[in-house]
């Protein structure tokens, strides 16, 4: 367990022996692959299917129900919705889109369609994007009436004058939409919220990456037996799930959740990115900014201006939780990114590897964080514990700098975020330097809860 | 009346339909001219005459007297001061300056004078500027007694020895220092204090575009029939008039001014500049900030460290008034500031236009201000409200950003300024979106006032 | 007296008339001749005779003493060392090394020592710096008992295979802890510490700089009348002489401490630096920023985090006194620092003299600071008082503009300190703007102290 506590320090990719290479980002690339086929939407048989793996997986996970037409905050639950077949033909039989080609090709949630029409009228339900010829488009019209497709638009520019039979075997129905929770409780109340989003079919950085890294979060929290917090893990549709699971749990969630995080876009090699939580300064934004800032490799940080996920949810004015979201390449900065183009290219065992350390790591900041307070009057003589060198030197770098400014900024005020921030170094080596000052009696680390 | 709320965005010089094209201009434009020759100062008839003109264009103007000898603050109101002649005769006869040519010629409130002196005796009482040889220069000698003329430098250096005389018929007399008030109830209490100075002789960028453009707002504002703050407007002598108004009104000004400006060098097209109130953070401060960041012209801001105007006294340690100038080029920042340069070709019809703009929309987003608050818990659905896309698209921009960007931040605690100092848009744009939400019944907009 | 008030403003090194000339700077350059050649330690005769020496200079200070073996805050009291004679020999009686030669040439608080080695037995004993191959190295081993020598690389490299003798003469034996003190009540009871220590052998700037200019500084204070703060001076070795200290008057240091600061490092010429106190916003840090933003040179100004002398201990957690350190180049950061060569080439009359002026105006700066408040309601009217133009101007310069910046700021809120950084001017030349201020009646200038 103790190697599992101590990440990796700021350099996520460097060797580590075969043995354990990768084990994390195996397991999360067969999980994609896995669901990659699934046609999800926000509540219908492919998020049930969704649900039903990661509980296969992780049997701690269990379902919430939302019935369709239940107000939840501003919002209605919508109908489920399934499709079996989805097609366009020209009057010779071939088909241009067919939804077992990829289910991309149908606007999700589109209303059954069966119509003829010509080339000027095919115009009306089809769409393409001009810029990315080769990329089928994603698009979804959940809470408007509309039928369409999605095509390349190379292939529309092929297409001549013809008759097109356009058919969609759907429906819309009243039934459930779904979420998936667990909860591992720790030594306190206080609770790390963690999410990813089911709703989007086959895509793999901005769909499959988020719910798959977190089930190996999961998996890693349930062995990590020195859990402080308590954590609660959400699978959910984006937007209309996170919103009806706010609108049955706020006072819950705002008594309890000290920290928390929306996992998306989380598989791609690119970066490291992060959107704060609306104010910047919560434990969960702190935590998330040391880490980038000792991963020294190409990373970004945005406001919550720029929030595009759950945190829009969990950070709303009247709700105000300290919601963060982690990202490697952030959507709508990759160019893949709501195309078919976004499939499993996208992501290597590496990458994913890589992006579960950086959210353990981050949690693991979390975890990890105390104040510490100094015992002494004046400086702790460190040399007579081993800590300091005997012998006189020009200047003193490296740990016995970091051991020293450690003891100089316990004061009881300032966190080990705060204190690692001071020197960019992680949270989990100040941590270890402060376990070491702990046993030889120079300090005293506290914790501090919302729930205490 | 909805046309004149509503600035034009950003841009002050977009082309306006032929029908009010620069109609403020033009009407501000005809002030200067007929003010122009008047013989301003501190106190007398030309300062009296110029009242009396403001008066004739909007009677709501009052005049407040300060007797000669009162003690107003550290300071004593002093004499009216008049002069009939004034000129330097040669010896055969022709003049070298004469105040019928320009009221420049003689240093304001000189003594009378007739003397005859030769060449080096001149030099004792005549001023030039030896950088602008072209400029007669504009010197005052308020609070000591003193006589003297203001030449061009290029006139000086041509002159030969001979007997020169010099004539000033002037008189200072026990009178009044006087004010123009005028004062304008809106809906609450709170005041916008807006003042401008009326002592400059014949100089138009510092000293007619300040009153003129004034009385244009002062004219506006009679109009403006949603008025929400009550606005007080002073035409004052600089620094004195400041001086003894404050100390007659102090405490009705510390419980009621809630914001201010005094308006200064506002004619001339080069730049927009403001010089801030006290401590920078005032409301005034924060409405022409924004003001300023979303004209996207060349703009200047400057601290009160940098003060010259009336800010000096409004915003002194025992008055403390949010009081900051709003102006085009500073004072002291041109070069025809000063001098007989600073006269009509300074301004244009759309540069007071223009000015006349920048006056009015910062107080229309003192008006438009408020605390907007979300309503619904989570973000409201805004599709079913037909003000966001129902099919998704790659990203959000303009408006439909803009507005989520206002309900994300409607927490109650934010004003308007700030929300749109966020995404750098005028709060008169941010308005029209907040009463849009606001008739949907998703936010609440309050408002905060000094005096409620 | 006055004069000695009145530091030369911004230049430090401005010429000075030829009588007063470097008075001080030769002053301290007599005292570190004299001092130079005693064999200091943490305790032991060396600082004895050293204290004894300041002693003979100003007789104010006196001595305390703390035995071996008292525990201090975490720590314990040394005993003396005493070292008579020290050297290596080849078989052939060649000295390689020798205590006559160079105090460095023994580690300091060796313990005795006699054998012969071979060359490679040799190397056990001797320490060189390699990339220094001139210089002998400073070491010491305070709180281990070890034995051994520094020397030249350049003389190692030249070592053949022989037998070699080393010999040290010293002996470790119960005594005490010796610190000078000084104290100079003010009118006040606020203290300013101020410390330098007197515990490393024959070096110059980082050592006999600190306490010379330290006396200097004494003797200065000492004839200085107008003293509104207390003075205590400590002369002591540093870290276990700080913490001695500081266990047993914590309480009175807490309660009476204002501000202060370390003087090491204190005599070159080549910047001017300051490591600031725990926070970095202390009176202390406040009073040098200014005087260091003021001179115009090669100035550095360092966190906490780099930390290295006696602030270390005074602003530890639980002591938290605002102490920052006055340096000229700080240690660690010439090459110099540690070895032989720092040694009377280091130095200069001038740099001395301009050192003792860096400490002397920042002293200052504390004692002319006030909070000036401004008694009038406008601006109190200056020209009346001969102190603004009567004849106006295009701007408002030099003096007249820090006068009114005085004037304008001074709300019994902001300090002199504050008002000065406003303008970039020492607090001495803004102090004699708010004696004239004040001697018009226009200001008031209060003081704030921790003890009244």
């Amino acid at each position: 367990l103790a190697s599992e506590g101590s990440p990796r320090p700021a350099q996520y990719n460097a060797p580590l022996d075969v043995m354990t290479r990768y084990i994390h980002g195996e397991r999360i690339l067969s999980s994609i692959e896995n669901l990659f086929p699934i046609h999800r939407s926000i509540a219908g048989p492919g998020t049930r299917k969704t649900i039903e793996y990661l509980q296969q997986i992780c049997p701690k996970i269990h379902t919430l129900k939302y019935a369709s037409g239940t107000q939840v905050g501003d919002w209605t639950i919508p109908q489920e919705w399934s499709v079996r077949e989805a097609w366009i033909r020209t009057s010779r039989g071939d088909k241009i889109a067919c939804l077992s080609w990829s289910n991309l090709h149908v606007i999700s949630h589109s209303e059954p369609l069966d119509i003829t029409v010509d080339l000027t009228g095919l115009r009306n339900y089809v769409h393409t994007l001009p810029s990315q010829p080769e990329a089928i488009p994603y698009l979804t019209s959940y809470y408007n009436s509309r039928s369409g497709f999605c095509i390349p638009h190379r292939v529309y520019e092929q297409l001549v004058e013809d008759d097109y039979r356009l058919y969609i075997d759907s429906k819309k129905y009243d039934g459930f939409l779904e979420i998936g929770e667990a909860y591992l409780p720790g030594e306190v109340m206080d609770e790390i919220l963690l999410t990813s989003y089911i709703c989007h079919p086959s895509m793999v950085n901005n769909e499959l990456s988020g719910p798959t890294v977190l089930l190996e979060i999961l998996r890693w929290l349930c062995v990590y037996g020195k859990r402080r917090y308590s954590y609660r893990i959400l699978f959910l549709p984006e937007t209309i799930g996170a919103i009806a699971y706010i609108s049955d749990h706020l006072r819950h969630m705002q008594e309890n959740i000290a920290a928390g995080y929306v996992l998306t876009c989380i598989g791609d090699e690119r970066r490291y990115s992060y959107v704060n939580s609306r104010h910047g300064d919560s434990l969960s934004d702190r935590a998330a900014r040391i880490v980038l800032r000792t991963i020294n490799q190409n990373c970004y940080e945005y406001s919550w201006l720029d929030r595009g996920s759950d945190e829009r949810q969990f950070c709303a004015p009247n709700v105000n939780l300290p919601i963060g979201s982690l990202m490697r390449t952030k959507y709508g900065e990759f160019p893949e990114y709501h195309t078919s183009l976004d499939d499993l290219d996208m992501v290597s065992v590496q990458s994913l590897d890589e992006s579960f350390c950086f959210v353990r790591d981050t949690i693991l900041s979390i975890e990890h964080n105390c104040i510490p307070h100094c015992t002494t009057i004046g400086e702790p003589q460190l040399g007579k514990r081993g800590l300091y060198p005997t012998l006189s030197t020009k200047s003193v770098h490296g740990q016995v700098h970091n051991l020293m400014t450690l003891v100089g900024y316990a004061d009881g005020k300032m966190d080990l975020i705060a204190i690692s921030s001071l020197v960019s170094q992680p949270v989990a080596t100040m941590s270890r330097y402060a376990r070491i000052l702990e046993r030889n009696g120079v300090i005293v680390a506290r914790h501090q809860y919302k729930t205490a």
